[in-house]
C-alpha cells in the first residue's frame, strides 16, 4: 500500500488545538496527489494543467481520534475500485501507529473545460488498479 | 426545517471556478453555527466558550452538482437523531432550487478541557430533537 | 465610506480562540467582494467571469487586537488611490467599536486569460474614485 | 540564511490556477515553524504547548509574480531586529531562482494564557539573533 506523511501545521488547528475536521478532508487531496507522484508516476499537476480533474462525487470519513499540533500523520491510500469514469479510494490515516481517521471518498474523472466525465486514461487505469490492494485494513 | 444562506466566496474556489469539496465540508459547520443562533436559541460561541464542543465522528457526504462563485446556497438542517451523547444531523444543500449537496455528519458533545463525552445537556437536548423533521428529504 | 461587517466563523480559529492572522488578510477580500456588490453595483463574481480579476501585489497590515469567536467585525472600505492599472484600498476593521485591524491592499487589475495589467474600465474608474474618503482614518 | 521549501498544493488555489494570497500569507508562518525545527532547534509546536506564542501585529508583503500548482517554493527566513518582546522577520520566497514575494513580519512573543508580551527567553533571543543575517536581500 502507498504511504505518505503530512505534517500538521498551525493553519489546520482550531481551538482545541487539534486539527479541524473539515481540514483533515483537505488532507485526503494532499494524500492523492503524493500518490500520484510516488505510485502513479506523474505528478497531478501536470495531468491538471492537461485538462482532466478528479472531483469527489462521494466521501464517508470517520474521526478516531484527535489529531494534534506537529503531528506527522501517516496516510495509506488504496484503490478500492476503477470504474468507467470513477474511482474510489480509500484513506488510512495514523499517528504513531494509532488510527486518526479512515475515508472512503470516490472521485469522477472529468475534462475540466466542461466537467463531463471521461472514460479513465489507459496510462492512468492500469496504474489505479495497481493500487489496489487486498490485505488493506476495512474503510469506513 | 431550519434554513440557512452561505454565500460562496473568493476563498472557497479551486481552479475550475467552483468551490472545493472540503470547504463544503465547513459549510456544514457554518449551517450549524446558524442552526444554534437561529433554531437552538443559543450561540455556538457562546456554548464554545462555556467549554462544550461537538467534535464529528463521522461524515457522508454527496456533491450533487457544482457550486459556484457567487452562489447563494441554501442549506437545510435537519436532526436525524439524538443519542445519549452523540447527535446525527442531515443538511441538504441547494442553489436556487438546484439539490449540490447532502451530508450525514454524526458528532460527539465533550467537554472541551478533556475531550470526553458528556450527557447532552436537556436545553439543548429539547432543541435539537425540535430540530427533526419527519419530512426532510433522505441523506446520502 | 462603504461598510460591511463580517461574521467570525469557526474555521478562521486558531487554538488560542481568536482568529488567524492569514484568516483575517482574507477578511480584505471578503469586505472587497461585498463593496463591490454594495458600492460598485455590479457583483465581483460577475466581473470575474467576464475575465476580469485584482490579485493584489502589497499589503500592509496592522493586527491592533484579538478578534474572537462570534465576533461581527465591521470593516471600513475606502479608496486611498486610483492608478492607471492599479488601485489602493485601505480597510479598517473593528468589533463594536475598538479597532482591530488596518490594512493597505494595492492591486493590480489583470485579465485573467494572461494576467497582464489592463487600464481600469470606465464603469470601475468612476465608483472606485467615488469610493474615496478624505475624512477616513490614517492607514497602516 | 535558513530557507525551507513549500510545495503548492491544491488547496491554496484560487480560480486563476495560481496561489490565493492569503494562503502565502500563511506559507510565512509555516517557513516560521520549520525555521524553528531547523534553526532554533525546537519545534514551534512543543514552544506552544508550553504557552507561548507568536501573533502577527504587522505584515508587510510585495507579490512579485503568480505562484502556480505543484511550485516548491523556497522560501528564506532571515531575522532582521530582535526586541525586547518582539522580533521582525523577513522572508523571501522564489521558484526555480525568481522571486516570488518577499515580507516583513512583526511578531510580539506573548503567554498564551492572557495574551501579554513577554520578554523573548533567553534560548530563544539568541537562536534568533545567530538568525539575521547582513547580506540578505532587502525586504518589501
Amino acid at each position: 500500500m502507498f504511504h505518505t506523511e503530512i505534517l500538521v501545521r498551525f493553519a489546520v488547528l482550531y481551538p482545541a488545538g487539534i486539527a479541524y475536521y473539515p481540514n483533515l478532508v483537505n488532507f485526503l487531496h494532499e494524500a492523492f496527489e503524493d500518490f500520484f507522484a510516488g505510485h502513479v508516476g506523474r505528478p497531478y499537476p501536470e495531468m491538471f494543467r492537461d485538462g482532466i480533474g478528479t472531483p469527489t462525487v462521494r466521501l464517508e470519513m470517520e474521526f478516531l481520534a484527535p489529531v494534534r499540533y506537529g503531528d506527522r500523520v501517516r496516510v495509506g491510500v488504496t484503490v478500492e475500485r476503477v470504474g468507467g469514469t470513477s474511482v474510489t479510494v480509500l484513506y488510512h490515516g495514523s499517528v504513531e501507529g494509532r488510527p486518526v481517521f479512515r475515508a472512503r471518498n470516490t472521485m469522477v474523472v472529468v475534462e475540466m473545460k466542461d466537467f463531463r466525465p471521461v472514460p479513465i486514461p489507459g496510462w492512468l487505469r492500469e496504474r489505479l488498479i495497481a493500487g489496489s490492494d487486498p490485505e488493506a485494513p476495512p474503510g469506513p
